[in-house]
């Protein structure tokens, strides 16, 4: 295991991106706008150097990110990968790649990144992994043009909830504005990514709102979405995007969770506002961010509410 | 009336303000963030110079905004107003004054301002009228501190449904950076003015998507929420906003529509994407904007819902 002392400057990454070829990028399971952001814009980047670069995992693809992914579509080449680039992908076992590749260069802005790569980039302050992909931009010599932008753009937009979150910085604005000046048609992404509800999408918040319990006199707030709920909702996995930000954001919730039935486990997410959500995955293995954290727990329902109370109650 | 080209430039606008003294800021009424930024702002720059000040209509400040307006009740002067500026307001009936003032400065950002004050500085490319008010500072000599910068992120916070909606620009962006660097709690403020959610409008929202009933395959999407359902809810008048944007965002619905029983009558919300809404309303006596217009109707329910999906037929 290498340690944050090893990670990568901007300079010695980009470095490592210009000598290699035949680039295999990946990203983490389940990938949501930063991570398909950042894999695209990186894709479109190094292509425009020349280079041969396949995106993994493009099977996965919600139609949601299409606009992004048939570029990288019409555009792909066969070819033996020899350089494996893993981007938003803080650990080995979230790689969406099977069997589990040896990855070169990770780049990453999650604060739980375990090292995992052979080398790293890692900047836990950014926002989003999109943001690290356009600082790199300037080392490798890429003009940004407006696909590389909107992905860019996809990423912020989706990991800051369009700027709101509190991971915002001054820096996330002044990227922002240059996209802006690039051509990126923010306001249309915004429809496409904030404001395009599916009927499953609805039926799934209709049921959240309808499970919803509260715990600890309203302080904790939980979620459960049965399998059966979620199949009869004819929720795809990207329906589950955000779900929890609906319990996070009632009066006087200082934890919002999500309990996802799985075939024979609980998919959890933790939001806080001022509170640890890492330190409450943490407790059940998992990990994330500050404010967004997850895990994965085989314990029975009940069991699991009651041990996630307990958790939350020693912030309480 | 006076025309576009006798609008003022931000210079001359500037050197109005420096002139002055003893000067009364007015917004319109029902003051939204925009609004109530708008006037903080200046009021807290103009106090900077030295100048007595007031900002009007600081009954109506709802308890959202108490962050900006506790300042300015603290530092309240008693005077006779010589000077008034109106922010904010395109035209002379929706200022917060009885009986109507008139107004010597219109800063503006409305392109169906009137030209009502004496002097006009009116920019319609402008996504909130705090923008304008930020770039005033430099020509009025004034450092912004945290709290203007506060201030006028409120405005454009609120305005652009945090750097959501199409009036967006880079300028917005670079701005947003800029206020982060003062210390604007940019993250805090999102929280507030976005991410609190009252438990009576939790139970409003599930009511209202409990309700939701489709139309012309889908195209048309009826919220109803009766009296006794709100009465259940506990919901206040503040907690109805917005919530017509919940059937509006669902895939392929064209119209959505809010119908709010009141005491002995309907009160009914119309937005749309690209079709027209005003279109909609005007048939039943009301008016609005393109793609947000309401009206008031006395038909019974079911013959009321036949009618609107009428009316809506004609563009679909």
């Amino acid at each position: 295991m290498n340690s944050v002392k090893d990670a990568l400057t901007m300079r010695q990454a980009a470095n490592e991106l210009l000598a290699a070829d035949n680039i295999l990028i990946l990203c983490h399971k389940n990938p949501d706008g930063d991570a398909w952001g950042s894999a695209f814009a990186l894709y479109a980047a190094l292509k425009s150097l020349g280079k041969r670069v396949a995106v993994g995992g493009l099977d996965f693809l919600p139609a949601l990110y299409s606009y992004l992914g048939d570029y990288c579509r019409q555009t792909a080449e066969e070819f033996t990968p020899e350089y494996i680039v893993s981007v938003d992908c803080s650990n080995e076992e979230r790689l969406i790649a099977t069997p589990p590749a040896q990855v070169d260069l990770c780049i990453d802005h999650h604060p739980s990144n375990t090292f995992y790569a052979k080398k790293t980039l890692v900047q836990p302050e950014r926002a989003a992994c999109c943001e690290i992909i356009y600082a790199l931009l300037q080392p490798l010599g890429v003009k940004p043009d407006k696909y590389i932008g909107s992905a860019i753009y996809t990423g912020i937009a989706t990991d800051t909830g369009c700027f709101k979150f509190m991971n915002t910085t001054a820096e996330t604005h002044r990227i922002a504005a240059e996209l802006f000046e690039l051509g990126v048609k923010a306001g249309e992404l915004n429809t496409l990514l904030f404001d395009h509800k599916t009927r499953a999408r609805l039926a799934l918040e209709k049921e959240a709102m309808n499970s919803l319990a509260f715990f600890s006199g309203g302080k904790i707030a939980i979620i459960t979405i049965s399998l059966l709920a979620a199949e009869g909702c004819g929720a795809l996995e990207t329906d589950f995007d955000g779900l929890t930000s609906i319990s996070r954001s009632i009066e006087g919730v200082e934890f919002g969770i999500t309990l996802r039935e799985m075939k024979d486990y609980y998919k959890c997410s933790v939001r806080t506002g001022p509170l640890n959500a890492c330190a409450v995955a943490e407790s059940f293995g998992g990990g994330g961010h500050i404010r967004a954290a997850g895990f994965e727990s085989k314990l029975p329902l009940s069991e699991l509410i009651e041990k996630i109370v307990d958790e939350c109650g020693k912030q309480l």
